[in-house]
């Protein structure tokens, strides 16, 4: 807190050196040392209520929809019929929300390694832990890559909603992490992932891309704006171990009148395809050859 | 300067309140207060060459292609045969650079109210201002409504690369502007104009689409990611004179070997699609009722 200026939050990390974000603070709600990181959570001037993990932020209810809508979305329309899904990480609620408007959907297991994010995001942040009270979610308090080798060929969609590839989360960027999504999921079955920045992190956004295109047929990225993360953008990285999935061409269409049910603020069908148009310097690195 | 730590560049404006993106800077290489606004160029830690005007970022050498690119190609791909262009604002030379790669266009007049900007890209911003070397430029230091109002029917795309609507550039998202623009275009004419930020300015682009929906049969805006801009990305006002124009779909799209030869980093004819699909909250307030 108050890297840069008294009663803001500024963001500082070495992995986006020479730039910052900062949000004005009304007023701070909580900050705890967890077991695996710090947590912070504020009332922000002009962004709602934001939360922030080892001085990260990872939402803020003013930007959230962006980021929780397409990581649940684009896996889900991509599916002809989810029924049993896996987000792991997401301990605020947000995809686990997105993911329940499916009314296909079966059960959704969410496994989230810190137990405090969870309780937090319930005691501080509803407009994203409204999403935990539907009644097909399970919570698992476990390593999501343990919690796969248990729950093997079980899910038509699994969501890994991470923080940056540095603490805890940094396994999940990984090959043998990749492996397991690909075994606990069912024939068919299809996975997105954080996906970084293209501005800031296309080495990484390659090398995951690698890995992931030596064991799955299909293999896309696609990006999406969010004003509160860095350079105001984050990538999804999306794998079917069906090789006749098109990603960039939606199995289920929303309509515009279940786009307004579902009460959809970012993701539509268009915006679903558009999302995979990627600029000429990240197609260059990413071009797919599957 | 140092408004939030000393050594760093903050973008502090109550345009967008409780937010602010920041530079580390390596040295300040120009400063200068003209007639008409505050001109600041500096070297920066990570993102090359920065020019602000007013205290607002207008470019920096890492992410300028993605605005420069995107505010002509958007335009001369959308013109079967565009000859003769109109560049109001835009002193740093880099919208210039870009439609000087179209070899159909055999005129490029660039309006621009301070001849300081021009002239202190040309000494600093080489990037950028290369774009004012080809023998097809003409610089004018004029008003651009004024520049228009003598010069009618004369082009078949302008395009107004302003600055955000306060200070110089405030009447260039008014009616009367674009009024003359339409007067200034040839038959079949295109525009596009610099459109502000969807996730602040959604009450500025709705009236400005309103405006051009009165006087031209075809309007669209198109977003795309700029990391140094407010929110991380801006907006592309289009409209045009003929009612057949499709701005989604290019009537001249390039193809992978024009893309090289251009050497386009951001554009091309996928992300030119991709550009007009809407967030669900901003197509809910500017569906195209044309």
């Amino acid at each position: 807190m108050d890297a840069l200026k008294k009663g803001w939050f500024s963001e500082l990390h070495n992995l986006w050196p020479g730039q910052s974000m900062s949000l004005e603070v009304e007023e701070v709600l909580h900050a705890e040392k967890t077991q695996f990181q710090d947590i912070l959570i504020f009332q922000s001037k002009t962004y709602g209520r934001v939360l922030a993990l080892d001085g990260v932020i990872q939402c803020t209810d003013r930007d959230e929809c962006s980021y929780q809508e397409m990581m649940a979305h684009l896996p889900l329309c991509s599916h002809p019929n989810p029924s049993k899904v896996l987000v792991v990480g997401g301990g605020d609620g947000g995809v686990v929300r997105e993911v329940a408007k499916h009314s296909c959907v079966e059960e959704i297991h969410l496994c989230e390694i810190d137990q405090r994010v969870v309780e937090l995001s319930k005691q501080y942040l509803p407009q994203l832990s409204c999403g935990f009270s539907d009644s097909r979610v399970a919570v698992h308090y476990q390593d999501g890559a343990e919690f796969m080798t248990q729950h093997p060929s079980q899910f038509d969609v699994i969501i890994t909603d991470s923080s940056d590839p540095i603490g805890p989360a940094e396994c999940l960027f990984e090959q043998p992490y990749y492996e397991k999504m690909k075994k606990a999921l069912r024939p068919g079955g299809v996975l997105c992932a954080q996906g970084e920045c293209i501005w800031l992190d296309l080495e990484l956004i390659q090398r995951v891309a690698q890995h992931s295109r030596a064991m799955f047929p299909v293999v896309r990225f696609a990006f999406s704006s969010v004003p509160t993360y860095p350079c105001g953008t984050i990538g999804y990285l999306l794998a079917s171990t069906n090789e006749a999935t098109v990603f960039e061409s939606p199995v289920r269409v929303l309509s515009e009148s279940q786009v307004e049910l579902m009460n959809l603020n970012f993701y539509n069908s268009d915006i679903h395809r558009a999302s995979f148009a990627l600029p000429q310097f990240v197609k260059k690195v990413l071009q797919p050859t599957s």
